[in-house]
């Protein structure tokens, strides 16, 4: 079976999710690394920090007081790079094309424990989370002007995460961004043509496959995808094709915060510091359409490859031509699996 | 007229040569950054450094000795992501798609003084990188194997770096990379259906426009494209269409060194900082086609944003979604022109 070249030598793998390549190159693992090392912040955090904007009670940059929250807290962005209030414009000049976009941002601050990240909140507590997600996906995605509601999370300051206090943000807007665009595509290609999920589909064969599992439980898999760009890149998605999180029961709440618990911190131990990656949950637009294809899904990006301190840089060959990874997808799913 | 929104209010622009588009905020450039800072390294290098595995007559990692070079040395890279002599072979298991890549990866050092990189050396040093860049693509681009060439530098340890001594890689493989497979696309489409190149329309447009020009001499000009991604982002193209920069007179080859020493040393004099980026050709594959829609261009994706610390950052919305930024292409542009 040809399947065993896949650890051996260089080749491209097909996201089939966005159509594009990533290029494995297994045989370089062991090149020497004498770059950059990132810095580890061993600093135990206190629960609480009279100077962070995000603690209850807090006063913010524009003067509002955050209120005593006991769980999840939500607010608007104070830095918003989208607004709700711009004009409608286009420019078609020549080469020169350009769309007005609009939005509303906010910021989901998960625990009002400073010291906290997901990786250390209990399931009750991120299936809190969870519920908050769904309510600002219904309520964005009921604006008339908003078509797509983009949840993510930077964790750690190598991801450009200026506070540590445990929170993520949403960023709804009246456009697709790229990747969503990517995806819709994609997944509406196959449901033309098969009438199922693609996604679904997928996680049937990994399944069965077994060895890019790191953790499963009823409704949900946990996995390194076929064609992950990062190290240790991680994909939670429910094994039956969801549009959108708001279709959750709340058994599938439960299992979904789990899962989230689960590869977290499982991430933690894997170099024994606080994890850091971005995490985002894609899903259906809120345009109106029916969107039956769409198969909602968490990806973990984290950019740590081979220590707390020693990160892949997705620089020149990467931007100029494809992601590049060396480590396979289904030695970091044995890594972290193996830590569980 | 509606171009003057694009100062004040978030819009997207498309990039005309890759069909995607990216986010800008312009109101957004204000906020405080309380998130990690860049090291910069004030060091002064010496003009040799024994324990320097490019500098000339040392040893490298595989135990090769490099000779005693004058100005420019390629040799093949010793930990190659790519490699020529292993088997062809596909994978088409269900939604697990892969197949092999092969390729050449080479090393080439720009100079033999170790203190040096392009924003210092000379247009007459420089001109001597673009000949060997050209012997480069043209050998490589004959290998039957072969048909894409990717020449790209790494410059600074944040971006990846892990020697400091002025050298730059080339790639070379099989298929086309995701990036270049997009170009490829659009600058067909535009060739097909108006009989010229897209670019050289483009760049027409933007020498009348003159608001993202950097600098311009007979043969080139050095411009922020509409539709940059990173903060500062530079293009330097050939006003007139060539395929690839073996098209170049001996004229073209000085005109377009005087560029890189002209934008390379601007990048430097911005936050007083060796600047670091990633630069790469795009350039007409070496595929036997005869490819009369391309091109070719170099671009510098440099990370800093507000001084020689302080970088953007492209993670949570910028993977999830699409590429980000504030400060828009117009007044980066205008920036860098004045330090000229
Ligand atoms: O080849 P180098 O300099 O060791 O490595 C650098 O450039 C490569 C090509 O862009 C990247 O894959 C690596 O992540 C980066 O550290
Ligand atoms: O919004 P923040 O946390 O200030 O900023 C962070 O996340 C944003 C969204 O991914 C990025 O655009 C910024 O570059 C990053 O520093």
């Amino acid at each position: 079976m040809e399947n065993t070249h896949l650890q051996d030598y260089s080749h491209k793998r097909l996201n089939i999710l966005t159509g594009e390549w990533v290029l494995v190159s297994p045989h370089r693992a062991k090149r020497p690394w004498q770059g950059q090392n990132e810095e580890i912040s061993k600093e135990k955090r206190p629960v609480y920090d009279p100077s962070c904007y995000l603690c209850a009670t807090n006063t913010r940059a524009n003067g509002e007081q955050n209120p005593d929250y006991q769980d999840v807290f939500v607010f608007d962005n104070d830095f918003a790079a989208l607004q709700s209030d711009s004009p409608t414009f286009e420019v078609n000049d020549g080469l020169f094309k350009a769309q007005s976009e609009t939005g509303i941002c906010k910021v989901i601050c998960f625990s009002p424990d400073h010291s906290k990240s997901l990786a250390e909140m209990s399931v009750a507590e991120i299936k809190k989370v969870v519920h908050a997600w769904q309510k600002e996906y219904v309520e964005l995605g009921a604006h008339e002007m908003i078509n797509y509601v983009q949840i993510f999370e930077n964790k750690g300051a190598v991801m450009g995460c200026s506070n540590p206090h445990p929170h993520g943000q949403i960023w709804s807007q009246s456009t697709l961004p790229n990747e969503v665009e990517k995806k819709d595509i994609q997944q509406r290609i196959y449901f033309a043509s098969h009438q199922k999920s693609l996604l679904e589909t997928y996680l049937k064969q990994e399944l069965e496959a077994k060895e890019r599992i790191i953790f499963e439980n009823d409704e949900f898999v946990v996995l390194i995808p076929f064609w992950a760009v990062w190290p240790f890149e991680a994909m939670i998605a429910p094994k039956k094709a969801q549009k959108n999180i708001t279709q959750l029961s709340d058994s599938g709440a439960t299992n979904f915060a789990e899962a989230i618990a689960v590869i977290t911190s499982t991430y933690d131990k894997l170099f024994n510091t606080s994890f850091p990656y971005s995490s985002g949950i894609h899903q259906a637009p809120t345009n109106g359409e029916e969107n039956e294809h769409w198969h909602w899904h968490m990806s973990f990006y984290p950019p740590l490859l081979r220590s707390a301190t020693v990160k892949k840089f997705m620089v020149g060959y990467e931007m100029f031509g494809s992601p590049q990874r060396d480590i396979t997808a289904e030695i970091a799913a044995k890594r972290l699996r193996d830590l569980i």
